[in-house]
């Protein structure tokens, strides 16, 4: 028995709200507000100390994840788990100032600490709202920057939390080489392709041509099919890095609407536009030919007639918040080589980076603070136990992830073939062996730490018993 | 090789600063604030890769717990080990905003949160300051508070802290009965003679029966030598339960000055204060044996001639920072029954309790806080390692303790005859067996998270250069 699509989507209708702190970390009498935290809820199965399932929601609507995360739903009736989905504060409509929310000081209080202190709170609260949850363990799920709040969740807070699935979680990507990430995109293209990363990397140098005229940049917006004109050749060139970062993510083995509506193997189909009738020598050609892979990204459905390069944002991330993020808390370094990479070469910048964020925030970035939070290497997390880390060799997150077995409490599954967190989605008839392995182990690891978890548990009774029974007699 | 006291005091000149963000959970642009932390350093010791032996600073100036940590100064040249006590933010001179730091908004960066951050941030620079610790093992230390500290520091930091021993610290205070501490003080009270509480527990309504006149509250200043005239019998009472709490903790086997100058056993002699001339049906007697009793505790050195019930803070806490942090986090319920304990029946009254914060803070207290970001069972912290808990047995703050071992890496230690941290003193003549056995038993456990740590550590070079040499062949 599992819960079928419709069943989930009926869920999506389920929506609570708990009220939290707006600022955990701070008792500051004057700054005692709270704010309603939205979240999914299906507990139909629930019986006595049933597990909760509790999905970690990361940058975007709780409902996105939702439907994304069909696994969840699929083995919860065989665990008898009450689901829940909680969204993060700042995102879908989980704001604590309202729309107001997104502006200093106002949003000051969105970090990865406070959204913890968040969850470990709605669990309380669950806990106690319902007396057949009193003694459950809970199951953290997550993916992406969800799968790091999910192991991080279960590092901090052991006492609310039996055991975690981080997937696709890059919890080390603070520390990771700047280039790992376009390396990855790169060696996902030419596994699809062998031609593809080629013709890419010559491209920038022609749009670099291109742009130098005012007629160049004309011909450029109309070749991409641009609504606006463009200023200068970096704005296109980042938007189309972008792209290919997001269809290497979003690269599945059957039809998809996770980033974007995309066909079966995205990135084979757009290599396959690239190259089929791709002439080197011809500049025009070259960029026709680009333009016509982006448009697997960009316009699978046909219902584009143009692109904003500046607005577009293809998912529902809620960009501000996320970037606040990466201005605080979250330094991803990134560049590129464009010699193992298909990109054009770029170096990380963090003068530039802080100076960007300080613009649009006036914050200034703590690289080190993740670190010393959470941690930065396998030495750092080996104390930590029930932490499942799986990534997809062509997931150009996993350059950040936790690839190996740690020890045997925190162990790792590769998932080849496998894109970004594809062991999250719903099983499919596509599906590669590999991440049907991914999915028995991680069941495996679920099944065992509830099993420790409900073993301790009856230990405990029979000790208070026994304790009981001393005492009176 | 130990370190001398007179080493030690020569170290209490070694203060150094370290500048820390005010707020580390807080990205607001306008509240980058930073401010400096102060902390005694002996680096005389070092070597490649010493341990550091690091105090994680109470409520108080951190000379106070230098100059009562000789256990770490005893062991530190065994371990050739570096030795840091660091200052708690709010107290001694580690003042955010200076003098203006006890005031609403400015005192409300005073969280454990805040401080272990502090620390950690302390660790990251010392380590990166001296070439020679850049990788060496962290031991945590600490007694009462900064016992909880260390064992807090070790749970949510185990990426820089290796191991903690953490004594007296009474971890579950939160959620023990809130009669247990006064029993454990009345249990050390008839330990040292069995006539005494009786004779405490008698002069409740004694007071209380004077206070009702003037001429009465005029006789109980006169009898207890207090410098103003009392309003009520309730600021007497409180002041002689305090008396009587704090004389517990300082029940040490040796002539002492922890809390105030104190002879060797001051609970024995107070109580044959009390006791040696009592007439119990007298009770201008019974008082005035009282009376001499206290004297011990306040007056050993015969300096002063009269009492302030109000301001008399014994020792070297600031009382305004740490009464903050009991109207917050750590709200430690306390009452009293009568019968079991020696004091005067007294409920737990949460309302006064939140009333009386809110008077002088406006703050409302988070019960359930420390229960969620530290654990409030056995079961709780099951999954931590490498923490020792010691606790004396006549100290009434083991009531909130843990007693017992958890698990084989999480071990416990109970001192027989033992009052507040007495392992964490200096060796003495008169320390009785439990406490050596229990600071041998601390050692061996540093002895082997070091070890420990040394092995991993060696075995994570021997990876490194193997790799290495595969990537190379």
């Amino acid at each position: 028995m599992t819960i079928s699509r419709e069943d989930v989507f009926d869920f999506l209708e389920n929506y609570f709200n708990s009220s939290h702190f707006v600022d955990h970390f701070n008792f500051n009498p004057s700054n005692d507000h709270k704010y309603n935290q939205r979240y999914i809820l299906n507990d139909q199965y629930a019986l006595n100390n049933s597990p909760i399932f509790f999905y970690t929601g990361n940058e975007g609507d709780i409902q996105w994840f939702c439907e994304n995360t069909g696994f969840v739903w699929e083995i919860a009736p065989k665990f008898s788990a009450v689901v829940v989905f909680a969204e993060h504060r700042y995102y879908g409509v989980s704001l604590p100032f309202g729309n107001d929310s997104f502006v200093d000081p106002n949003i000051n209080y969105l970090t990865s600490e406070q959204a913890l202190a968040d969850y470990a709170y709605l669990i309380k609260f669950l806990k106690s709202d319902n007396p057949k949850l009193k003694n459950s363990p809970v199951i953290a799920f997550g993916g992406s920057y969800g799968g790091m709040l999910s192991a991080w969740f279960r590092m901090k807070y052991p006492n609310i939390i039996t055991g975690a699935i981080a997937a696709s979680a890059p919890i080390w990507q603070f520390v990771t080489e700047c280039d790992a990430f376009q390396k990855v995109v790169t060696d996902s293209f030419k596994k699809s392709d062998s031609d593809c990363p080629d013709a890419i990397r010559s491209s920038w140098d022609v749009i670099n041509e291109f742009s130098k005229t005012p007629k160049g940049l004309n011909d450029l917006q109309k070749i991409f099919k641009l609504c606006s004109p463009i200023k200068n050749a970096q704005d296109l060139k980042d938007w189309l890095a972008d792209i290919y970062g997001n269809i290497a993510m979003a690269n599945y083995p059957y039809e998809t609407n996770f980033l974007a509506p995309l066909p079966a193997w995205p990135v084979k189909v757009m290599c396959k536009n690239i190259t089929k009738s791709l002439n080197k020598t011809d500049p025009l050609n070259l960029l026709e030919s680009i333009y016509s892979g982006i448009n697997v990204f960009l316009n699978y459905t046909g219902q584009s007639k143009c692109f904003d390069i500046d607005t577009d944002t293809p998912f529902d991330i809620n960009m501000v918040s996320w970037t606040y993020q990466t201005c605080t808390e979250f330094v991803f370094p990134m560049c590129s080589n464009g010699i193992d990479d298909m990109f054009e070469k770029q170096d990380w910048d963090i003068i530039e980076y802080n100076k960007d964020c300080f613009n649009q925030f006036k914050t200034i970035p703590r690289f080190e603070w993740p670190i010393i939070q959470y941690g930065g290497n396998q030495d750092d997390i080996k104390y930590h136990s029930n932490i499942l880390f799986s990534n997809g060799d062509l997931d150009p997150w996993s350059a950040g992830g936790v690839l190996k077995d740690v020890n045997s409490k925190l162990q790792a599954v590769l998932i080849e073939n496998g894109a970004h967190h594809l062991d999250l989605r719903e099983s499919n008839a596509h599906d590669p062996d590999s991440v049907i392995y991914a999915r028995l182990k991680e069941i495996d690891a679920i099944d065992t730490w509830i099993r420790e978890y409900n073993l301790n548990f009856v230990l405990a009774l029979k000790m208070a018993s026994i304790q009981k029974d001393t005492v009176e007699n």
